[in-house]
């Protein structure tokens, strides 16, 4: 890790320090992913068979897994590990559910009534990676939303063989329907359907470089779907004063090393002795990890910034507008309110990141990349469409109308005028002729 | 407009009738647009000068509009047209300001606190067409949310020369900084900045083809901005039975077929009658209006569908998903539930589709071009991020650690795993060796 003292730095050197690498940019990607969507469009099932057959470990012509195949899985599983996947699930339902939203109503003026409702997103895809090792905390993650949202259709696609994990995980998230298909095609068949496969309104999920290059393309077409967030490189940021301790923060640094060589690690301290002590703690504890050799290449690109005082280490942080925040300060709330564009916030010795990549309730899939600054964290949200209602009565367009007339007008546009002036005119005559008809505000 | 039977056409047909027309594709355009966004990019304001000279009605050397030329805009402009765009204002911030969320704040297992926090985006860029008319409104809709959010920085960009009306509105709206500036150009100013235009975090409004396609590119870079949602005709249906007035019908229609030759106008009712009554209605208003020559062509592609009840009626609007969704029926409030996938509805005789756009307090940016399916209403919430905080005791880690493990465990992530395991051996020698430290949960 390259360490660097902020206040040597100039302010283009501080922006410079601050700035993801460029992601590698694969020309052709671009262009294998067309021909896959364009293949799935026009051949629908028949082009999925073919691209199992070409990409998937486990080839399939049967893309949905069978109730039967769920049912396997879930006996094969451990019981341990499936209480562990129902105690997740039980948390992440718990802070999932209290995100929602009651109407707003609002009687902006006598007679003109204003709400703003929430309602779910009709049909969503899910996609779970595969990859080296089942992700059943992906499915938690973004299927126990949909269903809290109330989703119409809630399915997911992930590569063949789907682990028992992810089939278990789907089922007890309420997923209705599994296909064993992954990659571009996966998403160009949710995104247009296909015989098997609905056509979904929204995609959810992370996945690689031609997963969210397929995102990006189905999302760009509006005869495709929207997506949840555009995709980066994950990463965390720790703040971290002298209180803290050396182990559990290069625990956490790690663990956010661990998930690709394109990682970042960002360490933010006050003392250069922590500093010290975090490095020989990283030696000790990477030769033990599975994944050592993805963990070391991230960590040569990271950072460790020493700055002066915490108030220094915000705007840091608020700069690189992190995905993971760590706090492990001595009052680590204190700082909560001068923090800005973070994903989510670890606050404290006792909150490593791992605990909110699984289990304490909060959601794992969060912006990255500097996108923090404009996205929210995936929640409840993101699943459901607000949209706003308005009622008029009687006296409410009596009172507005003249209002509406005079904006109209000033932006020349007569009909937008007339809409309301017919219908003042229609109560005046309603008036003068002593019309029965009653004023329901 | 074409009159269609529903229950005559197959589904196929069906699904053609609410099918957009496709928008006229001009290739050209995104590499125009990519070649002002490089010169912006690259030379700055002096590529703004120079935009400026060969677009702008009044070209500007001094991109920023001073105080005193919005001083003396406020000072020329009418009292009436000044009262009407405070009351709107007054309804419209009384509105977006109840859709402030609380923070969430859930304590799922024991010593485990999850939280989910609002909190504005720092910068934001607003974008008003020009055009032939002023669009004080849209300065309202886009400026309102914005300070009510308390976005550190609002700017806004308009072409030159800026209206009085728009001048007056951003004063009287709290927007600080006024460039009078349109086009790709401004887009891409706010996207990446300029000497005199700061760089924006997320730019909203809407804008010609070329404003849409450099939103479209800005927003695709991540060091460019994000964007407030795709865009689109603007867009009206309307659902009547036999109780509906056909002048107040054909007025709302009109008034959306008003906006451009590309507006979708669509009636769905099940009143023969009334729909016969709504075309000589619309004969008759049509030749009064200042655009009709716009209307007429708006017109010339619009739908009348007839069916067979409400239902149905019902139906076929969540498959068009409208932005506008105007509701004529003796009850109206009554379909609320069955309606989906609108982006504003306006329930009643007394409500046409005009005091939304202006005045009752809702606002007037909604998705178009059936991404309402997916897309919101604009609102407060888009001014802000979401994220999440938690914070877990040492009572809340010995609880939940041991499921965090588990599931990393199957995910193959020791890092994961180390890092709570670490947590809870360190609680455990504290606990052998009777250290004093207290559980704070």
């Amino acid at each position: 890790m390259q360490t660097l003292i902020w206040k040597t730095l100039s302010p283009a050197q501080q922006a410079d320090v601050l700035t993801r690498p460029a992601l590698s940019d694969e020309a052709d990607i671009g262009a294998v992913v067309r021909e896959i969507i364009s293949a799935v469009r026009s051949r629908g099932d028949e082009a999925l068979r073919e691209l199992s057959q070409r990409f998937e470990r486990a080839p399939r012509q049967q893309l949905q897994v069978s109730n039967a195949e769920i049912e396997a899985a879930c006996a094969r599983l451990d019981d341990d590990i499936k209480g562990a996947i129902e105690a997740a699930i039980t948390n992440i339902r718990t802070f999932h559910a209290a995100q929602a939203q009651p109407v707003v109503r609002v009687e902006t003026q006598p007679g003109v009534v204003c709400e703003l409702r929430t309602q779910p997103i009709g049909r969503v895809g899910l996609y779970v990676p595969g990859g080296s090792a089942p992700l059943p905390s992906t499915v938690m993650m973004l299927a126990i939303p949909a269903r809290l949202a109330g989703c119409r259709e809630v399915v997911l696609c992930t590569p063949s063989p789907a682990s028992d994990e992810i089939l278990f995980a789907a089922r007890a998230c309420g997923v209705e329907k599994v296909f064993a298909i992954g990659g571009a095609q996966a998403i160009a068949a949710m995104a247009y359907g296909t015989q098997s496969i609905p056509k979904v309104d929204k995609i959810f999920g992370p996945g690689n470089a031609y997963v969210t290059e397929a995102k990006g393309q189905v999302s760009r077409d509006w005869r495709g779907a929207a997506i949840d967030m555009p995709a980066g490189p994950s990463e965390v940021l720790v703040i971290a004063d002298e209180s803290a301790n050396p182990a559990f923060v290069a625990a956490d640094l790690l663990s956010q090393a661990e998930h690709g060589p394109d990682s970042q690690v960002v360490l933010v301290t006050t003392s250069p002795l922590l500093a010290d002590a975090i490095g020989a703690e990283i030696k000790g504890q990477l030769a033990k990890l599975t994944r050592r050799d993805i963990a070391a290449k991230a960590l040569g690109s990271s950072l460790v910034i020493l700055c002066d005082n915490l108030d220094e280490a915000c705007a840091i942080s608020n700069a690189y507008a992190p995905e993971h925040l760590i706090v492990q300060t001595r009052a680590p709330r204190e700082l909560l309110d001068r923090l800005e564009n973070a994903g989510s916030i670890f606050l404290g010795a006792w909150t490593p990141e791992s605990v909110g990549d699984y289990a304490s309730g909060t959601n794992h899939t969060l912006p990255t990349y500097g996108y923090a600054r404009t996205c929210s964290s995936l929640g409840l949200a993101d699943y459901q469409r607000r949209y706003t209602v308005q009622e008029l009565s009687e006296s409410g367009i009596r009172g507005l109308g003249p209002i509406v007339e005079r904006i109209a007008q000033a932006e020349g546009l007569d009909g937008h005028k007339n809409a309301v002036t017919l219908r003042l005119q229609a109560l005046a005559g309603a008036a003068q002729t002593g019309s029965q008809q009653k004023d329901l505000s």
